[in-house]
């Protein structure tokens, strides 16, 4: 049985090399010592799929976004939770609006690299672990396809609860999702029906990202329709408010805090 | 235990795609449904290592090739076996130049896609099954670090032999490798002395190729110095007359048929 990744901050790792790349601080990763290497997230699913990304989207100004991300900060109002906040792209676009945000990540080498690329104010957390702290916000942001940190069914109520916990009177959650079921492709239907065999949705991804010597531990990310959005949201403390569907199959999802 | 990768013809999937997104013909790999996506040859080792890599240099011109690939056929006399062929990138220059050229892979779907290109002289088959033929070559080419095909000390003599019952009197293997022991590099480092102490050569990889839910079986790749080249090579029906070092640690190696 050839070996495992180590299990180590994949996302921190790969940011730092992203980094050095992008501005030549730091060392650069290498291939045979000589040529420059492109920095590559692999994303590995657990039906043997694999899928390798270069990371420079992860440090991508605002001229280079999707247009949903640039009418997902135009929602933005009060004080900003950006969960996920990984090298800082959004945070930084905010920052420069005079926009009061926080950048949340449980990636501590993501987090350093978002420091020097300027976001001021970083926590080291889960939304659970930081719901405890007392911070309150207007607006949360899950962009980059984070709407898919609801996981599942069993995730998302405990998921919510924790954004509830730190949302003021009248907060809405931004989140970036992609409907997963336009797709023909046999590989992706296939998989598709795995899931709800085994009492998952469809889109209930679990996957391991690597990165060199690098693996995180096997974790659910939810690709979803907005119809299952409705039905994850339906019980909680918060209602799916709108649905902008200008970009399919990408959406973004408003979710407003009950009254 | 999640999915293991489905054995496959990874290498021809993979330059199809490549091929479709650099011409337009055929079906563009695509994220979501909809963006377009770079089509990365994923690269595991049996240490837990993973790499992605591009795959457009597959397909590349010689205007974005490396020095070395120049040099390695401006030295082809004769009928040239361009072993490894793959999409073609050294057998369609060398058709330009009129070179008489067979392209040799194992790969059906990378021939597809030479012959799609232009190559005109392929075949399907190990150096070992070709030999058997009865067809005989001036020149081998194993350009795109493919002196790692010699494997290591197990399978080298067959290799050669298989080369040798190729080759016409005065034939040459004209071969690019790579010196692996100029790194410090501690991942690499390590998996060289692991490899020792399992009774490797230090830079004998252990390797599967992966593209979407593809995988090759694992296989052995060698990555050696020129003084580890000599020794495989003596007692073979050949003799390292040249090492070409002008762009360590890269080399080109040339190996002529001993009179």
């Amino acid at each position: 049985m050839p070996g495992q990744p180590r299990i180590g901050d994949v996302f921190g790792e790969l940011l730092r090399d992203a980094y050095a790349v992008q501005t030549g601080v730091g060392p650069r990763p290498l291939a045979g010592g000589r040529l420059p290497r492109p920095v590559i997230e692999v994303i590995e699913r657990d039906d043997g799929l694999i899928n390798g990304a270069p990371a420079e989207h992860y440090l991508a100004g605002p001229e280079q976004w999707q247009p949903h991300d640039h009418r997902a900060i135009d929602r933005v109002r009060g004080r900003v939770l950006d969960v996920g906040v990984g090298a800082g792209r959004i945070a930084l676009e905010l920052q420069r609006r005079r926009v009061a945000v926080t950048g949340l990540d449980i990636s501590a080498g993501a987090l350093d690299i978002a420091r020097r690329r300027g976001v001021r104010d970083l926590v080291l957390a889960t939304v659970d672990e930081h719901a405890a702290v007392g911070r309150r916000y207007d607006t949360f942001l899950l962009l980059g396809n984070n709407l898919g940190l609801i996981e599942g069914r069993d995730r998302a109520p405990g998921f919510l609860a924790a954004l509830a916990a730190l949302a003021r009177p009248g907060a809405e959650i931004i989140a970036h999702g992609t409907d997963p079921y336009g797709t023909t492709d046999p590989v992706h239907v296939g998989y598709h029906r795995w899931n709800r065999e085994r009492g998952r949705l469809g889109g209930q991804l679990r996957l391991r990202l690597r990165y060199r010597e690098l693996g995180t531990p096997w974790f659910d990310y939810l690709v979803c329709s907005p119809d299952e959005l409705a039905e994850l949201v339906h019980g909680s403390d918060w209602r799916l408010a709108d649905v902008d569907r200008l970009d399919a199959p990408y959406y973004l999802a408003t979710l407003r805090l009950a009254a």
